[in-house]
């Protein structure tokens, strides 16, 4: 049976920046669990969802935070699925401290962290992991590929008219 | 069959950092390549190798490269392959450059980045990946979890003499 | 024959930042032509693009990205005109990332890096390096750099009532 | 009875770092347990231990951590007791990411952070509290005060002589 | 009798920001008094507020400031209660010269910084230290910590209507 | 004769930011002269004006400029007047450009470089720098920092209604 | 005639990263000239240079300078041939003032910068520009383009050995 | 009489940069007194010097420290002559938090500053303040340039041998 992902952010207020990955994945049919969970508030939560993810059907865990980014690295404690790290950008500092807070994990608990407020990105690389065991997955991300490139050979073609127009 | 991970870098000076990673994998008997490729000198053959590296039985790329850090970008271009990006410390701005050209990738690209010269994580994630699809995997990876919180305790029950000694 | 600028922009999204490049080259009677291409989503395009600019009748290729801004290094791996980078400022740290991911580039591909957002002197270092084979462009930017003079010189004077009125 | 302090790091080699801050607790008279407890390795028993420290006597809690450094904030999330962190330098980007990740923390669960390597300081921030209760202590830094001024008075009548000789 | 907490800020203009640590405080029936003191412009004020605030009945000082931002810093050398920094964001540099500013301390003068603008946590802070000879203040802190598990999980329940929606 | 000062910025966009130089200046009554002069649209008239300005009886020299900020520098190459530098904050990077490129100055040419945007502070440095040559100015920065503190208990006062009514 | 280049440095300190600049001009059979220039120390003597570096046949200028790095702004202000810039790192901040300093140049007057102590690249990319008007140069920067990759494909080769090693 | 320059470092430890401004104040005759003097451990013997400095003779003060540098700023507080900062560079962060700490001064009291370890600038600085009002003294400042400048000019006759010796 295929795998669930979760995707899970430390505050509702991440909801703006984290509904991308969300969309995404529903866009492919992939069948997703969303939970807003704190490492500092719920951490008895954050730790219990993450140690039955894998026996509870999930594949991959996203999970987004701002400041001192700590979500993704503890449920990444808890568990041996991959995680994957969304540094949401915050009032202050641009988000530099939710990256660095997310990305430099020490050695043996990684997080696979993707560009601050990348949820979509995010979404992409669990729909990547997933499709290693589903060919159709797969297809349809070669498809999304085509897509994207078709996409900027039509932005191109646009770009003709506004430099005629300048 | 099992899949196996390529791990390209993309100067054979970052050997260095690159060598943990790939240690890790042999450790767990993951079928690894190994290759230097450069996403500025050698560009057509990263392209070429990341376009065929799904058919060719890989499941994981794991890209190194330091300053500005193209390489684990252009080889996610080229495939629905998930890429696994170590940002390279070279010899000034202390790995931000890379950490920064590796991780902040547009939408539709997502590059997994680990931590500055975080060869070893990009091997676990590698291989969390794998084991998905892998239970007996999955199990060692859950025995080195245990094996890393055993090393813990072990080392909390020495610091007690270093303390008894100050 | 006059050799004619390529403008290349990783995304329309860029053109709000690159017109003023594209019309300061017109303005001098640059033959320029415009695309969008992109390093990750077309990258195959990209590559052809910059492998026959030189045939093609190019001199100089712009390219302009943001975040880990990789179109510049990836246009100035295929070819070896001189090839000039625009950091363009995204929604997050400040276009530091796209500064570092365009000029930190590894020895033998020089990329010629202008500042964040700075399209205009893009257009103005294409247009100088061209001179160098073109007497009359090179009278038409010495002129300019008097009228820049001069335009100091009225601000000056102009300044002079602003401080009365304070 | 006098309330006990905690220092936990995240791992044995930021003893050299933290061993300032437990010989100053000691000078201080003050009981001290030290602990290796990792928020990514062990995080358990860190959960574990926060969550007792206030039954077991403990006042206060130093924890020291590099990189992505989540402990001192794990911790905070299970007890109410004040918490101090002290970011780490680590081999790369001279110890921002273990400020920013020590000390960005959401409302409610404060860290209070000391400076990059501040061992010493996170002592004397924790003797400063436990000195509310104790009198005595509080006359010790008083003295202790009085005796770094008393320092720099002797360092600046010796600086006269090094300015002679100059 | 309960210590008193003191609010010091640096320029009126920062009570947009400390207005909150006032409110948690008063919300935890804290007696709190509430100064406009300046390091720069009236810096004998500060130093005599310092020198007398722990004959005074203050347990705590907090300091917010900007900038150059060394409010905290300067109350440290006068007193050996605890000193809490809240570096405040001004109109460059998103805060990390007040954050720097702030915890970058020497040794011997610890300021225990929290996050930038982050006024609720000095408070909260203020009150754990507080709660250590008060256990009725240390009841309603856990109280109010299971609160915030509360509305965390309150706030998962409602997010899942918002992804129905999606 | 009393010297004037002059207040030279790099282009009248920076007008907004250095007129609160002007005004303080002429709000102590020193003679000042206003201009708009480019390190690098009009090089030769900052160096004439600069090679000139002690013998025209400037007795300071405030410049203020954004980006890569040399004109302060530029200045500072042709006189032994005390250049005093006013890093402004541009589009991007939040000042931190400018900053640098006006303070780190190679030795043996100084820039006194005040806060970016800073220009209040630009005029009261060069009036404390004329002011040793003239006891009457003394005086009046002298009452300037008693209405400063004085402003600071006004505002201290005039707080504690606004802490009363939260 | 083929254009000569000429390499300016601000401090003969610089040589060190500047020589490797000198050599691979001299290896493509560039007339090179050599200049220790300061944009503050000696700015009429790089104004002049600058001035008269078209007439006496120069076709790019490349300049060295670390710090608050003004020198290829200076010589670019003076001209309207190519000015490259190589920011040198200093003993602080990681040649992150000098990048800023170089890079960050106003409209009208560009300074084509490359990566930080990149002497390498700034001596290609005046080869590139030279070679729009010479093809025999242009052919050998081709060839020199195939030999970068047949190093990187030996470079793989070699690796394997390494691997197997391991 | 002519006016003493005081030079105060925060720390013995700052001596082996604060040196070098006090040799070259020596080698231009200036009368210089030198201390060690910490913002935050003798804060009332800092206070005291300042207030007094003017009446003592002093023209200017120096004043040099590192990590969260208050020094210059806390002297600045207590006169109203012209306080020059010298941010020292520390064991992290490569001095930017001292210069942040330094230059980010709020409204009403200017620091001066000078580069990282910049103190041969903050000697000169204030040799040019004091040169205003001795013209024997700016006349050797002259002469100082003019001597500066010559050593340029036999730097770049050196180098023509080392060119040539490449």
């Amino acid at each position: 049976m295929a795998k669930k992902v979760a995707v899970i952010m430390g505050s509702d207020s991440d909801w703006g920046v984290v509904q991308k990955a969300v969309k995404t994945l529903k866009q492919f049919d992939i069948e997703t669990e969303v939970h807003v969970m704190s490492a500092h508030r719920s951490p008895a939560e954050a730790a219990a969802f993450s140690s039955s993810a894998k026996e509870n059907g999930f594949g991959v865990i996203i999970a987004a935070a701002g400041m001192a980014a700590h979500l993704a690295g503890v449920l990444a404690a808890h568990t041996t699925l991959p995680v994957i790290g969304i540094p949401v950008k915050s009032a202050n500092l641009d988000g530099l401290d939710a990256l660095l807070a997310t990305v430099q994990m020490p050695s043996g608990i990684p997080v696979a962290t993707v560009a601050i407020d990348g949820a979509n990105n995010a979404a992409f690389l669990a729909i990547q992991i997933l499709a290693l065991a589903d060919e159709s997955l797969a297809a349809r991300l070669e498809a999304y590929k085509e897509e994207m490139r078709q996409g900027v050979l039509a932005k191109d073609a646009a770009m003709q008219k506004k430099v005629e127009e300048l």
